[in-house]
């Protein structure tokens, strides 16, 4: 096993950072012809389709205007976030205000609007653009965007139109924790008193709804009212999203020095850590299922990066925060995995998409859903962190 | 490589049919308390999720009456289509007379209507069921059903409610496919002169629209006006699905005594294995691109029971049809290792959801997708073709 030498990883991670994962984006995904980025890029960075996702639009729009702000004004980097945040303000919006999740390359809709996360990620794009470029109109449109998310949280129904909610009312994890995510970061542009009482709702949808103290898990789905479900959709437990999931928490546990926060935070990375890492080959799984059910879900055994990058992130910041050697322990077993399998020695970036054993399944770089998001957040988080220790 | 012996194959598929696979179902997928079929079931048998899929409930009730009216007169057979078609008539339809995607065990609806294929999967149930039992409300129900179906075809847009179609207007494979079947299958129980213009317009869109002789492939997406999509969907091709329609249009050319269809249909079987076929491990890929570029799909190169299944039947009625060796030889390059993998020794029937390399993914028997339908039909249809040879 490679064991990563801690006085030195700060410099690891800024090296990946800087020198592989950014400059693989900087080259291949900016659109200089229509705005935007272009996110389905094959191994060597050649496009093998152009339609937006507006996920990524968002997503690559707070990235790059992240390292503007927190790394080095560079010029190259800004005007990145500006191809993102001008792309959005022309073409992401439908005649409600609501977000579209897929346009073409010239920014005619194709997919309409479902749920809020095309515009969770409109928000933290244009709020961290506007810190960069001092974009009144971006802010405005940020403010406007998060206000309508709020609006619609209120009114599920909307939120699920395909299903008959008056028999099956299920509240899912995702919405908590794009929310605890979303207003931290929307907090670090702006104030507003509100913030502190959203955060605190969704936090406790985290902490003390979905994660489940009876079973040691927490859970993607749940009732309503809060009670379990009975169904594989029930039982499912998505390891990467709960492990993103708790050093959101963390984060607002240590801004807080609140140690319930925190102490149940890191019980949710510990359970979660346990139910996804895979025994036999390394790695984690997408998906389990706490009965040790077949999960719903094809490619339940199959090792994502980003699952990965969040619980390298959420160990250091574990680890920082208590100092305990469990989290070192973990953290090298994940590092050593993720290291050995994930980065594409030949073309840069990483793979995204492994089989069970490591091997990988698609060589792509990006698509629809990975873009210039999980990988460099988890790097630059990391430096950041490790920085200041 | 086993060498299946062709002047015994009928007994053999017979034997599988009525001792492994659907003694498996009638033990473990009635629902003799709330009716209809649990299909959400694990290897063994135990469910591990009880909601109903409206498909599996049309599709079951279907063949379990195509044994009856097929095989032999057991009241069990048609007491299984009758729990089937009972649930139908109960629970399957909302007020505008479309059916639900899924709906509780007890019948309260869950998912609201999408596309065409619960309906069509009704429609082939209940007339076979009105065919075993007399009953001419079901066969007025399937008859209604069907006319609906070919009503909302007319309204494109009322089925692609989340697409922006005046931006990006395709047509899918599936729906072609689904309506020469779902008219094939209604034809053997009433007769209506309209059938045979309907069953004509949809395998012209198979044999000369997504059929692509440039490229030698049945593509599942094109444009609205039949030209290629320059994207991922439009470089997809779904090589199960294209053997499975390739066969549908062969028992039409068959029936018609028509070369032309049977030429063509044949063509689109010799690409679909090809690209299909995996030369490293062998097995039928879920999802191959034309251009070879990554497919969208994460469970791309899965193999799936029903690929092979269809696989097995196109490729036997295609040599009996034309007698060419080199049918055979992909008979049993098939046969080989679909028998070597997918059958599960302990509890019978067969694991759904292989690993590209043939080992267990999944070792469900059934889900919202898996039931009783692919594997006993291509079992029943292979029986009575060899037994007429």
């Amino acid at each position: 096993m490679f064991l990563p030498d801690f006085a030195s990883l700060d410099r690891f991670y800024k090296d990946k950072l800087l020198h592989d994962v950014i400059p693989f984006w900087m080259k291949y995904a900016l659109d200089e012809e229509y705005g935007g980025f272009i996110s389905q890029l094959d191994r060597d960075g050649v496009p093998y389709g152009k339609d937006k996702a507006i996920w990524v639009q968002g997503r690559g729009t707070w990235m790059f205007a992240k390292l503007y702000n927190e790394i080095e004004k560079k010029e190259e980097w800004l005007y990145a976030s500006k191809l993102g945040a001008d792309f959005i303000k022309k073409y992401a919006f439908d005649e409600n205000g609501r977000a579209y999740f897929r346009t073409t390359r010239d920014g005619k809709p194709i997919n309409k609007p479902w749920s809020i996360f095309s515009e969770t990620f409109i928000v933290i794009g244009l709020a961290h653009y506007a810190k960069a470029s001092g974009d009144e109109e971006a802010l405005d449109l940020a403010l406007k965007t998060y206000w309508k998310v709020i609006d619609l949280l209120q009114k599920p129904e909307l939120l699920a139109e395909s299903v008959c909610t008056e028999n099956y009312s299920v509240k899912t994890h995702a919405i908590p924790m794009i929310m605890v995510s979303t207003t931290q970061q929307l907090r670090e542009v702006v104030s507003d008193e509100r913030f502190e009482g959203i955060i605190n709702q969704h936090l406790d949808e985290i902490l003390w709804v979905h994660a489940k103290d009876e079973i040691g898990a927490l859970l993607e789905n749940v009732r309503s009212d809060g009670s379990m479900l009975s169904d594989p959709e029930g039982r499912c437990i998505n390891p990467g999203h709960a492990i993103e999931s708790a050093w959101f928490c963390l984060e607002e546990g240590k801004r807080r020095e609140d140690k319930k926060i925190i102490k149940r935070a890191l019980e949710i990375l510990d359970w979660s850590l346990r139910w996804g890492w895979d025994d036999k080959f390394g790695g984690l799984f997408y998906f389990v299922d706490v009965a040790g059910r077949p999960p719903e879900q094809l490619e339940w055994d199959m090792k994502l990066w980003w699952p990965h990058t969040e619980a390298l992130y959420a160990l250091l910041l574990a680890y920082s925060l208590t100092q305990d050697k469990k989290y070192w322990d973990w953290y090298t077993k994940i590092h050593d995995w993720t290291f050995k399998h994930f980065p594409d020695p030949q073309y840069g970036e990483w793979f995204g998409y492994l089989h069970r054993d490591g091997s990988v399944s698609l060589s792509l770089k990006g698509n629809l859903w990975k873009g210039p998001f999980h990988l460099p957040r988890a790097l630059l988080y990391s430096y950041l962190l490790l920085k200041e220790q």
